[in-house]
């Protein structure tokens, strides 16, 4: 199943606790004897002093050629007048679908023990057109775009995938009772591919009403679908049932098979560089990474290691209640290799 | 504390199940002995015969020259290009905030039983302009619409509800990191109105974030004040963690003192006329009007027998795992009086 020549994929770090939980993924992947060759490239809120630019030509160029990487987090400021740069990555490498696979972790206890759903969320449109304006003093509009083609684009990927995960549902998330054309566009785009998919159950669930089912019965959904920030929101509640986004992976999908893997966690200026951060979701993001590359034996492998490890529970970081440092963690995984 | 003149109030029964949880709070507030003469108005999806339209003109001057009322659910078609009654109401009556309390019901168990909180949604603008074009085949565009005013105004009564409840924290909901002018605008005009409430502490968090720390632990919320889209999905997901919307309250509050309290569940079209509905949320919506009426020793009176009739579980409707029927479950709590 797995290849001798090494695969290269590129590695954004980020910030904050960035690059010590990619140092774990690097070290959990050696262990693991996975076929990969790291091109590392930073990528964060620091200006690059040659091209004077966040975002270095480099670092997308090696997305684009190795079509498959892992980024860590990166720091958004808020209101200082610049684009944060995971948008300005979605935008530049058309990452057109953005999955968060959310499940409860066997041995981490939480209020929900029957969570096992995906989100897919569109991730290029809506209400993230950077589109906004003054016209009038004190009132200010914002543009939300929906357009037939990302639509039908992001349908397409959800449906797809429910069939290639044995998924039996995909439900469709809206508020077209109230915008009635953008998101009745979006829901007549569903339609349009559920047609096509015959075998699995659609359905359209107003977005209230889905944030009520999901905290009084997540085992309800199964494959989700929605446009831009109805999926951020929707992927940070479900993340929460099954306790946080520090261990919830997340992948984003492009044209062209590209596909980049990443924690959708913050970048924890408080706790970085003291080897406390907890490397969870950078890591379960790799596992991901690696099923895309149909490397799935070292997935499945790296996968139970991480579950097991925080199953046993005598290796936690304090996030989840235990006192070890991101090292000690990593190492325990290691062993359970 | 209470009146021998009666106060008039409008009574919207509304469509579905609407005139049977109607019924239920006529009951049970004259068997309380509340000094309230119903003036009733059907606002529905049935067509006015005389007017052709579906909302009178005296529906409204009710409301206006009452100065206080109830509504039951009014149903919305989706996509059949007329708006929802729902939102003509809070546009024609200017009711610009809506406040729903939403706290954890002693004996009703769900996953949590630590929520005690506010929410205070925007009710007139934002996501809910109703503007949507399409200028290209396939490109739609909706807008949303952040203003100075508006957001002054239910900001202005979020810290005016804390104080004046007793409550210690304001937290403003937002996206401001990626919409940074309109949600922008909406936190700048909640920092204003923050710095003349010393007393009350001012926080500001990311919508996202907000939905995971709620399924998370709901005890971190007090008073949450946020732009309407925002409201509509943070008040369903906290009903939800509370047993749903058939048991949390609401109230719409206009300019010069208007006040609608309504049940926003829906018209349960499939069990209406069979006497099987929860009066419920109808009844405490009654009982936050008889609270603004300052009818205060009648509302707590209602309130603790709702609370014990469920609490209790002898009389409970089938929603509530229960075999009573509306008019059972309505006179158990009008024995509790
Ligand atoms: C950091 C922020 C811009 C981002 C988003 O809103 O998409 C984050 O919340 C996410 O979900 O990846
Ligand atoms: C019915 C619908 C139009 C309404 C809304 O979106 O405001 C409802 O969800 C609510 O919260 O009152």
């Amino acid at each position: 199943c797995s290849s001798t020549t090494p695969i290269t994929a590129t590695l954004f770090p980020g910030d904050g606790i960035g690059p010590e939980i990619a140092e774990s993924v690097k070290k959990v992947f050696t262990t693991a004897g996975v076929p990969i060759d790291w091109e590392e490239h930073y990528v964060g809120t620091e200006i690059d002093p040659r091209t004077q630019s966040f975002l270095t030509w480099e670092s997308l160029e090696s997305v684009r050629r190795n079509k498959v990487g892992l980024k860590g987090p990166m720091a958004t400021p808020i209101g200082k007048g610049h684009r944060s740069l995971n948008l300005t990555l979605r935008k530049e490498l058309n990452l057109y679908a953005n999955v968060r696979p959310c499940y409860s972790l066997p041995g981490y206890k939480t209020r929900y023990d029957d969570v096992n759903l995906i989100t897919i969320r569109e991730n290029t449109e809506g209400e993230y057109s950077g589109l906004e304006h003054q016209v009038v003093r004190g009132v200010v509009e914002s543009l939300k775009i929906i357009t037939r083609q990302a639509s039908l684009r992001v349908a397409e990927y959800a449906f797809h995938y429910a069939k290639t995960h044995g998924r039996e549902r995909v439900s469709a998330i809206h508020k077209a009772n109230i915008m009635q054309k953008t998101d009745g566009l979006f829901l007549k785009c569903c339609r349009e591919v559920a047609e096509k998919y015959p075998e699995i159950t659609y359905e359209e669930v107003v977005i209230d009403n889905c944030c009520m089912m999901l905290v009084k019965n997540p085992a309800l959904f199964d494959v989700l679908v929605m446009p831009n920030l109805y999926g951020d929101i929707i992927s940070d509640l479900c993340a929460g049932l099954v306790g946080g986004l520090g261990l919830t992976p997340s992948c984003n999908i492009g044209e062209d098979g590209v596909a980049l893997a990443e924690a959708v966690h913050g970048s924890a200026p408080d706790i970085a560089g003291k080897n406390l951060a907890n490397p969870t979701a950078l890591l379960l993001s790799g596992v991901m990474m690696l099923r895309h590359l149909k490397l799935n034996e070292q997935a499945e492998q790296i996968h139970s290691a991480i579950i097991n490890t925080i199953a046993e529970g005598k290796y936690r970081t304090a996030d989840l209640g235990g006192t070890s440092t991101t090292t000690e963690f990593t190492k325990a995984i290691c062993d359970h290799l």
